[in-house]
């Protein structure tokens, strides 16, 4: 993998590789303050959110570096809300600061926040390669697989969550084909999955959103392999928008849907897809200087209900049984 | 309606409102050669089925202005044949271009060239009208229609096909609401059909293509209305690419799918959709210097099978069964 790191933490110090200039740019991004940090989330120069997990884990540290014992503990929940509030679909971001601020309360204890944001590092890193293996399977010679959004090696710290099973099949020497939508309106999959596949050595073919109907009823697809920001209780998942319309688009093609997550994406407290918050991003993402001067509709995120979802790829093996039961065990929610 | 004409035909001269540059500028072309007609229409300056046909029937004419009369039979032939190979999906193109050429041959008659090409043209804009008639009733007050792509006024020289119903019924002051897709790769929805509908001050909000699947999910769409570029003899529709993907996700959301038509765009001579040529565009239309540098896949086109489609909305009517014999009668295809 020539893939550059997303989150580098050295010497008490975070960088976050800045993925709005990619990929005519490989520029990082030093955090030395709260602000900062929610600045990057906010304007997705740092997305995915494991990646997003991970980077708030460690920018709740960075927010602590000079704050006086009395103060830590208000201080560390303060941080830690506003980190929190800087998107609000994706639970891994509210997961990895609450882990993060609870050690530094329980504690009172500036070591114990970095030894936290580090161990949820490590853990993310070591989660992707057992996504990579629980999806290995699917990823046979010739198929021929499409991708929507980057829920690749840049969303997060290690393989990437849907990319995981194939950086592993192709480091195996399968041969097989990518096809990456475009992902309108911030085009993730034209300028970093097309681009982190292509840097692998993976051939990846890119296509507007809009094409992919067409590429299926030709046959030219094999299966659907997408991210995912959340996971309901029942399995109804939320993922960048347009995700919804291509499990229709595979229900219909009788093409099978595959979402790949880490166990923290699950979200036992949300009974199903229609109570996940779904961010609604600026008109200025779809109307601007060669588009019509009008009002826009454009939430970042849609839900797949459980139903069009084939299996679930995560570092607890494949699941394919999409109900509440199954998945609250498979899961184990003690965290929740 | 303040939407500037498409096609201007004035004085033996012929202009076309340059659609590339909009809705930044409104600026005409003065098309002078056969090869800056071909120019116009291969580079998408003029496009639009309709509008594609009259520009190329005058265009035609413009090409045999000073041919001399011994040449004049094989100028129409050779100059009608570059012509119609400047695209290939649009049956209209075909058509308009047949004939005029056939009146110039017959009548061996620059006069006759141009009589036919206005004719054309007058009939298009008829043509218009009736569509309007007949898909007026579906638009009633409080509706919320979405369209793909531009079949607008900037596609024809009237009212335009998918957008005479809503021109009307908003004339008539039916208060409704549309969602125009932007339609990737070249943005005809966001740049022409948000643009000229806000012109006539209708209630239009612009959205990524792949947001659809997520306002239909929510209940917020009760039809959707397209153009269509070829009707084949069994009712299967080319359209601009991702239109077979919304038809898939009425089909799945149970929300009727409408297209509209002049009757010039049923083709008796292709049994089915699989049956139609799809034009494949460059791949420098999704790939540049913000993407990764890799291959592109990029129809202009899909096909829609009839059997997703509520109905056909046609100067000859609102049809609703769409088989073969229904289509032949209907359509009456004795130029074919």
């Amino acid at each position: 993998m020539k893939v550059p790191a997303t989150i580098i933490w050295q010497d008490q110090c975070l960088k976050l590789l800045d993925q709005r200039v990619l990929p005519r740019e490989v520029r990082y991004l030093t955090i030395e303050t709260l602000e900062q940090a929610v600045e990057a989330i906010r304007t997705l120069a740092v997305r995915g959110a494991p990646a997003i997990g991970v980077a708030a884990g460690y920018a709740l540290v960075v927010s602590l570096k000079n704050v006086a014992a009395e103060a830590f503990e208000t201080t560390v929940m303060a941080n830690a809300r506003h980190l929190k509030a800087a998107r609000p679909t994706a639970v891994n971001l509210a997961y990895a600061v609450d882990r993060v601020a609870k050690a530094g309360v329980t504690q009172c204890n500036y070591d114990a926040l970095v030894a936290e944001a580090e161990s949820i590092h490590a853990e993310d890193i070591e989660i992707c390669q057992a996504i990579g293996e629980a999806g290995k399977p699917l990823i046979q010679p010739g198929v021929r697989v499409l991708t929507h959004c980057n829920a690749g090696a840049l969303a997060v710290s290690g393989l990437g969550t849907a990319t995981a099973p194939l950086y592993l099949s192709h480091e195996a020497g399968v041969e097989f084909k990518v096809f990456a939508d475009e992902t309108r309106p911030l085009l993730q999959g034209a300028r970093l999955t097309a681009w982190e596949l292509s840097q692998a050595g993976i051939d990846v073919t890119l296509l507007c959103d809009n094409a992919a109907a067409s590429l299926m009823a030709r046959g030219g697809i094999d299966l659907v392999l997408v991210g995912t920001d959340r996971v309901a209780a029942n399995g109804d998942v939320a993922n960048k928008i347009g995700t919804l319309g291509l499990a229709v688009m595979c229900d219909y093609f009788d093409i099978p849907f595959y979402v790949a997550c880490p166990s923290s994406t699950y979200d036992a407290a949300t009974p199903s897809g229609d109570l996940i918050e779904i961010e609604r991003r600026s008109d200025t993402e779809v109307v601007g200087p060669n588009t019509a001067d009008v009002q826009a509709y454009n939430p970042a995120f849609d839900v797949t209900p459980a139903r069009l979802v084939t299996g679930l790829i995560t570092d607890r093996g494949l699941i394919t049984t999409l109900d509440e039961a199954t998945l609250i065990r498979v899961f184990d929610t003690s965290y929740v």
